[in-house]
């Protein structure tokens, strides 16, 4: 159970690199996710595209991908990895980020956010994707800094939810690559807020199966797991509503950096993470009922319970009385003697007072 | 009980759609509703219409209807099926639909909307009718494209609420004809509010005779009869919330598609919405109080029980101690040897603790 | 029970007429309220004033009405009863109402509102009274049209709450026959407010008395009247929200046809409709915490059968287990035979348990 | 308990007086407050100051304030009853009040609000005062009327808050003499708020001692007596956020009658009544978690009483069936005469059934 | 528990303060604080600096501070201790500050507010710090003043958060002494505010400790420590709300004294508010979670209680009856004298009544 319960309890145990910051000045590069046990090599990937030309190059370094600031072809440039700190600040001097872009950058506790400053605008949001293997919900911090020639994204582990959108500027289909860099954050946002359906999916299907435990077998443990699955779609409502609004200010922003074509495929995108947030709500709504049904299905057992005890006690209290009274040791007790009373004037009676009850019974639903 | 389950729980189903969709690029004409068992024919239906002249069509193919586009009269395209993908985009190409418009159509998790586009408006809503031979509520996806000179309807299966609409069309009667596409838009988004009442007319007989059941006889069935009711009512608020907006949009649009007479009407369409939304809450009130009255009546019953078994516990346990106290052996019990004792002396005992009891009982209402 | 019930689920019984009418089209006039077992004949008053003259009438037909349409001085015409389909048409069509005007005249089901047409305002609202006979709420609609030089005003049925409207018209007293049709609007609005604080204080009244019951004699029959209470409550705060607004509305309306000094009594009228929201606020806050201590007082009646049974329980067990072992047939039982056991020796022990186990049941205060 | 019950339903009663109005032309001057078994003659209290001169009067008769109607110092005239329904008419004539402001100076149902005429502001609200003798929290309706030059103030009895006022006007001391008849207004209705804090101070204290109790001595008179103190919280809060607006409308308002430097101090006294929200609520946040650990105490407290039966009931039954098998009449009972069962064997069963019982519950955490 | 009980409900205890002040005329400067029990001098610390110089000093009295008010280097005036009302007053004097804002310095009851003067900024807010020795989080009140060229913070008691500031300082490292005051009094908001998630941490380590206990070992002591951290959670969500109020104002304000840069950071501030209130939101629900698990899990170990009496009693008395028949003293009882009736006979039939009722109760899963 305790390990359970670490695992739902973790999106609180992240204030802990809250801690260790505090009191630091702002803007200081300070990574606050986990460690891995092994260090990772940072992954630079690099896509330069235009309608015509295309070019996808693994780096060695990310000085490789400094030149490309200044073309005016679309270039993506991915980095997986931001525990380098000092990686982080390098890619921050050259492409000019506010020292509280590269903070946040690092800082893996941060809502969904959009800020614009001059010349780029800074997204941050939390990508979901469930692990089928561990069936847990692995979530990364996904960055993404959006000019006008270039993106760059900042993950914190190799692999993503991208990899349908690879092959389409690869293969020049649709628009991918004749709309701009705009386009592709779009595509990238889509993609993350496409995976939360997924989950929910997952979601839904846990939660039909615990249904299906509580009306046929419901215990304490049933309980415990609907509590969880409540936690963490308030978790996911958390994470949504500011992503919500993250799109929002994207789609409404006065930035040149959005086209107007883009911002109709934004609204779309609005579209789908209010269709989440209602999903959400209808989960819950269910879970509700579900502790509800739970906790009166706990009185009903009460109920049962009660009922046989009384009902036991009903008939045999009054009958041990009587075989009592005809245990005492009376001297003058005639009953005793006459030749009848046992067994059938004694069994006679026994049988009448059962029946009576159990009749009685019958008549108030009890039996 | 699982088929109960999966009914109400189907509403959660239909993100799988969602799930096989997740990282296509946008715009992608995937069909997401339940495939039927036999595949069905779409049926395209064809109405061309002014004041004065009147014709109406069965088509064979939809490229029948390409030539209406550019007619001054009213067209009503119809389009009764659509599983169809190619189809879809047939008509999207023609028509010059947006190709998140096309997506939308044919995917079937969409919440109500109005969008504007050049030219044309898009309006997606869920329509709901109550099928009085399987008792349930049958819901399907229904899109209108609403352009100057015609309409073009998108639903998933043959059979709709608009059976009053076509014979006013056909008989020229009232204001059907004389006004517009904008006022054959509202005729069918009314059609479709209207059936809500009808669903919610259904839903209060269905409450009444519950909370009959629930006075005479409640049972844990009736709790969870009573919680599927309360889902399915959350659900028809969620559909109804956002066909609000929707209409509220259509009445303060200012496109020049919708009339300044067919605003008044909308008006009167949002008064319908709101009254909705108000009778789902009147509904969720009284299905929130039969609740309550459950709970308590639980704990009444358990009260009930355990007065009887505590009465019957007080009554016997003194009058088998007394029986005990003269079954015992002790050699020098006089009691055991004076006359009257038994009957007389030993029933006087037993009947005077007995009725003092039941007079404590009754002075206390317990009985 | 059930005939209470049908009173109370009665709100949305209504909806029936609802149903017969969807798919109808709009503008439809269709009565969708009770048909009155005996038909009831309509009934037309007309009063016609200025300051200077006062005229009122009796009318056999509405077309006597007609011409005062034109008539500069302020002329009310009032009509009870609105099941004549044909005649709403009839004034309709002479006083060029909207036909969706027409339609919500009759169809019971209004929500209060206000409507601004060309040269009239519509509203309707629900006016109730406390028939102090069956002690009933009598509910009904109240229709009112508002132009330049005349009022129409339609009611259910005879008998109204404006009795001392008249005799001040007539009489010419205060402000009532010097201001013109809007002042006469707000004061039978006025009036229907008034009417809501009565039926809040028999609410109020009725509550008192739950409240004693509860607290003496808290039975399952109260809590079924205190969800009664609660329910009504509920519906009169539906009506009484959307009351609100149309005053609001009315007291901002940009139309000449509300004069300024009107519109500082209507800014009095809404401050009475937020004192009657408040008050019904109030009034639930105590429902609720009436159900509170309804609940946990079964608990407390609960806990004390619980601790009658215990103590019997503990007391008579231990005592019938002594008097077991000295029925027991042992052969060499020496206590049996020695000559101060009983009644000496066993009695002292049987009345030390007893009074041991009540002296500890005092100490743990369970007696 | 239904002495007490009719002070905290003392607000609903309030009411009547509205029904005893209910129908009454607008601008009725009726009072509907409580009439007092002895009749109190109404007192008039006259300030007349600026900051070089400085009168104070008792005055016999209203019509003797009527002259510093027009004087340029500023008057405060207090007015203490309200009863004398046609005072108040003659003091409104005199001032030129607005119908509607006279009807509401004496009806004593008046939510806090603030209303602006020409030439005058009218402000309405609840003074609070706690009556160290009865223990009772007293109420009265204060309404002023600010002009240029003079203030009116009326309350429904003698004795206020404002002793601490009087005295710094007389002294000249600080602010009080050199700011106007605003700065006045704003001086009662600071010592009006004021008094707030020490009402919710006598309540915090009252509910530290029912948690005492509760804590020691949980019993249903603590659950009632929290549900009275929850009402009464849930009555001052209404009362307090009227009177939060009509604090704001005073500082936002355009007309000259407020100062700028009053305008800060408005600020204040704003600041004071959202401190009073947020207490009320951390109170009734208190109050909720007091019946919430009321509720589970009582199902701890059954829990135990259950557990004491349950023990009870498993080690005696058990030994009782053992005394029972030896007290039967068998004749062929080999055990009966074997020397050594009784007391030997018998005892040591006996001891060995007790014992495993009492050490299964032990390792059960039931003892 | 009632040391406990004092701690929790102190906030409240706050208001006596205000009770003290009630009625006194706005602007008193009187310490509403806890009065230490060993009067505290008044510390004054000073910083003075710009991008050059940098002076450090600790003052005798506060005149040493006052001729910096002119300097036009960034001076920062640091007192600890605001129990000397004249020394307040004496400052206010200098500084030419409003006597709200004196008032209000030493009125330990302030909400996080804002207030913009001439000349001047005054923020107050409430600072926590987590002893980790009485394991208790204390709390002050930091009153800021924020002119041109100068900063004026109050402190209840010495000891701050600030530690990591002043070195800064010092240093001339990062930003600190670049930007003028309004960045140092952005750096001590944050380093408040940064505080706060070092609390909800410390909070979120309780929770999971009580989280424990309650899974293993639900008691009712568990219940009330429950009930106090959500209060303290309750307490701190009052605490955050006006706080994020305030940054927003600050960063929105059109004052010249808040220079762009700084607005920038101000804005990241205005984030960790929100993620603050996130997180106690998350926190508040794991804590309603955890009350319901608990309130189940009583009903759970009352079933088991009653499950345990109900078997019992469901075996024995049968048992008991039959051994009862076997002990009466009918002269004519056949089965007494066959020969294999004891003891074969008899256990046989006990053990076949004891056994079927324990497959019966295995069967319905009551063992």
């Amino acid at each position: 159970m305790s390990k359970k319960k670490r695992r739902t309890l973790s999106h609180l145990r992240l204030l802990r690199g809250q801690r260790k910051k505090a009191g630091m000045p702002p803007g200081s590069v300070v990574y606050t996710g986990e460690q891995p046990a092994v260090p990772q090599p940072t992954l630079f990937m690099l896509m330069d595209y235009d309608e015509a030309v295309f070019e996808e190059r693994m780096l060695i370094n990310i000085e490789q991908a400094f030149d490309f600031k200044m073309k005016s072809t679309a270039t993506w440039i991915n980095i997986d990895g931001i525990q380098d700190e000092s990686l982080i600040s390098k890619v921050g001097k050259h492409f000019e980020l506010h020292p509280l872009v590269q903070e946040d950058i690092v800082d893996t506790n941060q809502r969904a956010k959009m800020e614009e400053y001059d010349g780029y605008m800074y997204m941050v949001l939390r990508a979901l994707q469930y692990n089928y293997e561990t069936h847990e919900v692995e979530s990364e911090q996904f960055s993404l800094i959006l000019a006008k020639n270039y993106i760059i994204t900042f993950q914190e582990r190799p692999g993503d939810v991208f990899d349908q959108i690879r092959p389409r500027l690869r293969g020049n289909k649709g628009r991918a690559r004749r709309l701009g860099c705009d386009y592709l954050a779009y595509s990238l946002i889509d993609a993350i807020v496409d995976h939360y359906f997924v989950i929910l999916d997952v979601f839904s299907e846990r939660l039909e199966a615990l249904e299906d435990q509580l009306l046929n077998n419901p215990s304490h443990q049933v309980l415990t797991r609907i509590h969880e699955l409540k936690r963490e779609l308030t978790l996911m409502r958390k994470n949504i509503w500011p992503l919500r609004e993250l799109v929002n200010a994207m789609q409404r922003t006065h930035s040149p950096l959005v086209s107007e074509p883009t911002r109709l495929y934004l609204r779309d995108v609005y579209d789908h993470t209010i269709h989440i947030m209602d999903t959400i709500e209808s989960l819950r709504d269910v879970v509700s009922g579900m502790l509800e049904i739970y906790l009166s299905s706990l009185s009903n057992r009460m109920n049962a319970v009660m009922k046989v005890l009384a009902v036991i006690a009903t008939i045999f209290m009054p009958l041990s009385f009587i075989t009592g009274v005809y245990g005492m040791n009376f001297h003058n007790m005639p009953e005793m003697s006459v030749g009848w009373t046992y067994p059938w004037g004694f069994w006679a009676v026994i049988l009448t007072v059962a029946l009576t009850m159990l009749i009685i019974f019958r008549k108030n639903k009890w039996l």
